[in-house]
């Protein structure tokens, strides 16, 4: 496979790095993934995340795991069989990102078995691996039509090259607006539970020297009331055909408060994290995870609420797309109205 | 002095011991505070806190503190002064919370120099003492009306026996109603970045058998969207003629996220909390306190943001009356138009 390097995945030859995203921003430290499950457990623990992120992860080893099991001699069903049940694997790491389904259908799926090849699957996961910067790049474009100079921002999350292989994409417009000499400011919800913003998101900006404050998540309406806000933008895990969409946890209080307090909410994505086959949020499975990282910081060890009490720990919540002032894809920007038009579901017509 | 006993501050004799609520729930250890300047310490590192609780905890302490001083034969014009002297050391321990300082005046501010006796101090702290467990069956009594069978009631921050002599204010009411019988059920919000509700508030529902469920502040929108959330109770560290009123951060975010949502939303205080010299809420000092509280979990010397970012901390937020279904005080339950009518402003009317 090519040599393949981004901000927190690395492919060389037959060997697959992950910068490890639960020990950032204290530690840079990147772990060899084997072999699937591997990965696997490396996407439910969250070392490597990003709805994009873990797509192009998954791929690129199951591209690498092919290329191993046909070096053994496996061949024929036997190899086909192998891929299908690695491939659902990797599938069931995460139930509500989407860009992970889509990828592997592109893989394996929706391939014919006698095209199921080795170097069907190692240039389809260079492509993907590959496509997702130009992705990147258009949505950074595309978002300039809404970031006005002396913009300060309100995000959610990490969306950026740790969950890209590119510049990201809420954070991709946020840094383009920054490179192109506008005069920004970002508020960084710090993201509870885990930490995203406060770890992650503060970590590129000092990278990418763009100026920002980092907040608790529940600071973020009274600096709306304030005026200090002008926008906010966020990513999306799924984005439904009618605009509702699955992003972390919080996203939909920010978008509540964003329409209480008038402030122009956007969402920003590739086309790979809208799903066709869902026409709106309210099919969208969303992840349950574990009480601890509620109770306390994850991967730690630290509890600071009582250690048996009941915890509701969802990963992600749904935005109605009414709340939208647009989406922000690497085809275009779309305001609302265009939504409700029917503008997602044009983007699937045939031909 | 009276031996005195609440679940978080003891007098026993001259001696005052805290709970130190920066330790719980893990630990429950109490600390001897010997004089004003440590109690002073205890207040800002927030080992007591709540607005009631270290308006008791200063007023114990000056009492005794005279107590000592009229023992080593200070006194006249130099007992006046020190007490004075001691007393604004202790008024500016916290900027937000009205119940300090109005607790003050009462003690010393607003007495006479003549009247100023070791005997007024001790009488008046061992009063306030008391009385703010009167003051607390009183709220949760009241607030009864508007609590029903078979509700789920979010609350944020602690406002319970650990902040407070009694059973508290917003908590208070919700324990009352357990008490009689209703089928509740608690929403915590854990209260970024001190997390009184995920060590503290959880710590005193365990204790007292309430059911409850730990959420982040940022999950408690996509709950009230669910229909799974059917009131909110806060308390308030400062309540404005008008209805405005101070309380931790993040309260303003509940009530929108109530307001848009159609929950119903209280505040339950002290009469002790309503600050007769404030109009409305745009006077009220708010409290910034150091980043780091922020950048990690403020005490186990955890940060997991970088080092030196740039951080806003508001330790408070100010939400309009007119967000408020109503407001529970001591005293009686006054709606929002009540308020509005001038309910608040008759309370203090000579006569």
């Amino acid at each position: 496979m090519k040599q393949l390097n981004s901000t927190a995945l690395k492919v060389d030859q037959d060997r697959i790095s992950i910068l490890d995203q639960t020990r950032l921003p204290n530690q840079e430290i990147w772990l060899e993934i084997p072999d699937p499950d591997a990965m696997v457990g490396a996407i439910r623990r969250l070392s490597v995340r990003g709805a994009p992120l873990i797509s192009i992860a998954a791929c690129v080893s199951l591209a690498l795991h092919a290329a191993k099991i046909e070096s053994e001699g496996v061949s024929g069903d036997e190899f086909a069989i192998n891929i299908r049940e690695t491939a659902e694997r990797l599938r069931e790491s995460r139930p509500t990102a989407v860009n992970l389904m889509l990828a592997l259908d592109r893989m394996v799926f929706r391939v014919a078995p006698e095209s199921l090849s080795t170097a069907h699957l190692i240039a389809t996961a260079e492509r993907i691996f590959e496509d997702d910067l130009a992705l990147c790049e258009a949505i950074a474009t595309h978002g300039q039509q809404v970031i006005e100079d002396g913009d300060a921002i309100l995000t959610h999350c990490n969306t950026g090259g740790l969950g890209t292989t590119g510049i990201g994409t809420a954070i991709g417009v946020i840094r383009k607006a920054h490179e192109l000499g506008k005069r920004i400011h970002v508020y960084v919800d710090e993201t509870r539970p885990l930490l995203q913003g406060g770890r992650l998101t503060t970590w590129e900006l000092d990278r990418a020297g763009v100026p920002y404050t980092l907040i608790c998540d529940n600071m973020a309406a009274g600096l709306m009331r304030d005026g200090k806000i002008q926008r906010a933008i966020v990513g999306a895990d799924r984005v439904a055909l009618n605009g509702d969409f699955a992003n972390k946890t919080g996203t939909y209080s920010v978008a509540v408060l964003c329409d209480y307090h008038r402030v122009p909410f956007y969402c920003a994505a590739p086309f790979t994290t809208v799903d066709p086959e869902c026409a709106n949020g309210d099919t969208i499975p969303i992840e349950l995870r574990d009480g601890d990282e509620v109770r306390g910081f994850a991967g730690t060890g630290l509890v600071w609420s009582p250690a048996e009490c009941q915890v509701y720990n969802p990963a992600f919540d749904v935005t109605p797309g009414k709340l939208l002032t647009g989406l922000i894809l690497d085809s275009g920007y779309y305001p609302s109205d265009a939504i409700e038009a029917g503008a997602l579901t044009e983007l699937f017509a045939p031909g």
